[in-house]
């Protein structure tokens, strides 16, 4: 998610931005279950004006195209980092297991160079990883709620989650579903629920643990330049109010 | 440290194994300060024997030659894995950062590809890692404390920590010093004093994580093989009683 207006910053402070007019997205996701309940969220969200979707079918050929744009505006532009306002990226596993492999997350998985890229571009990128949003479930009680509720897409989350939650159980012996996108959404909108550590992130690129997201926190002082060294730190989310995030996913999702 | 005698295996339950004679254990360090600390707790506990030392004067042809007769044994005796009991090693990070740059640690780092065959090769390998070791200091009270000590070895401690006291204030901001050689050495004799996971573990040897130690903590099944698939898991310390520890180290280094 990309943000280029005058949203307040994401800090460790974490206070709750003032409303100052709504805020401009861009939304890119892969057409998933969790990705359309955060594009859902979006629409039913007034802080927030969405400029554009883009979205990627899987394709191969298209993922390549998508993330090229992405890294053509950085090389190209240098200036695209300071005219982006702010990057929200869900993706990565900080000091946690990844999700392809125990080394990697998926998302970054996918294209571990262009991540690299993106995370030391010197844009303000917030990043939102599986350890922060594999704390947030919903149950199956939760969705019973939502179904049971006069939200506008209710009926219609609750028919494509069946499959996913399903899913869950034999991947993960978890009964219910993670909320990656929609705890990534609520980080763009209410980043008071969350706290940030700031470091310099970088992805394994070779080996066996390629497209694993490593954060330099910054506690030591190292003696010699390493592949952290001379890169702007970004925000990694660090903690996370679940009932908070619950609270505030099924306040939008239920809204009619 | 390599222990081949008929030892208590080192499992989650953590329960002190019952004394059936002393173990006989090989210790293998560096000359360090820590590293002295523990020779000497060894040479103060009489459940161990201490068969031989093993030291490396940071000359690289020595160290090379030390690393490659344990691989040696390791590659050319398919019983060695067997033979030895157990391999409690300190190095590593599981899940936090390393000491040499914020992706590995300096015993791992020295040598990554040993060190991925060591925790590979099917032995019941037990690591420690810096994860663990840097929650247990001395503090400035506890050198103090040792240096008023009837210790046997209390004052040539005392006296070549101090160097190491004031290099962990520069390079950690840390006032007191860390004990990673005392800590697994505790972690040989009193394994009831932390708990542990079981997991394969890897080493990177590409790379800008090059040294980084990765474990599948075998949370989730994964839908394809992967670079841990395959391998026996090891134990890898977890968590540490801390002032069990503390204590342990203490009354052994004060010992008259």
């Amino acid at each position: 998610m990309e943000s280029n207006d005058n949203a307040g910053s994401l800090e460790n402070s974490g206070n709750h931005r003032p409303f100052v007019g709504p805020e401009k997205v861009i939304i890119d996701t892969d057409p998933g279950i969790d990705d359309s309940m955060a594009i859902m969220m979006a629409f039913q969200t007034p802080e927030i004006e969405v400029l554009g979707l883009t979205t990627i079918f899987g394709n191969v050929s298209t993922e390549d195209a998508t993330s090229n744009a992405l890294l053509l505006a950085i090389k190209r532009d240098s200036s695209f980092a300071r005219k982006v306002k702010r990057v929200v990226i869900l993706g990565g596993a900080f000091f946690a297991s990844g999700n392809v492999n125990p080394a990697a997350e998926a998302n970054i998985y996918g294209d571990p160079e262009a991540a690299d890229i993106v995370f030391t571009c010197g844009a303000d990128v917030v990043v939102v990883g599986i350890n922060i949003t594999t704390q947030v479930r919903f149950t199956d009680e939760d969705l019973l709620e939502l179904r049971n509720s006069k939200g506008r897409h209710a009926q219609f989350i609750c028919n494509i989650c069946k499959f996913y939650r399903d899913w869950h159980v034999k991947s993960d012996g978890v009964f219910g579903i993670f909320l990656h996108d929609p705890v990534s959404f609520a980080a763009l909108v209410r980043s008071d629920l969350f706290t940030f550590r700031k470091g310099v992130v970088r992805v394994e690129t070779q080996g066996i643990c390629v497209g694993h997201t490593l954060m330099d926190q910054g506690l030591k002082k190292w003696n010699t330049s390493n592949p952290w060294s001379g890169y702007s730190p970004i925000s990694v989310a660090w903690t996370v109010d679940v009932p908070g995030v619950l609270a505030f996913i099924k306040e939008r999702l239920m809204k009619p």
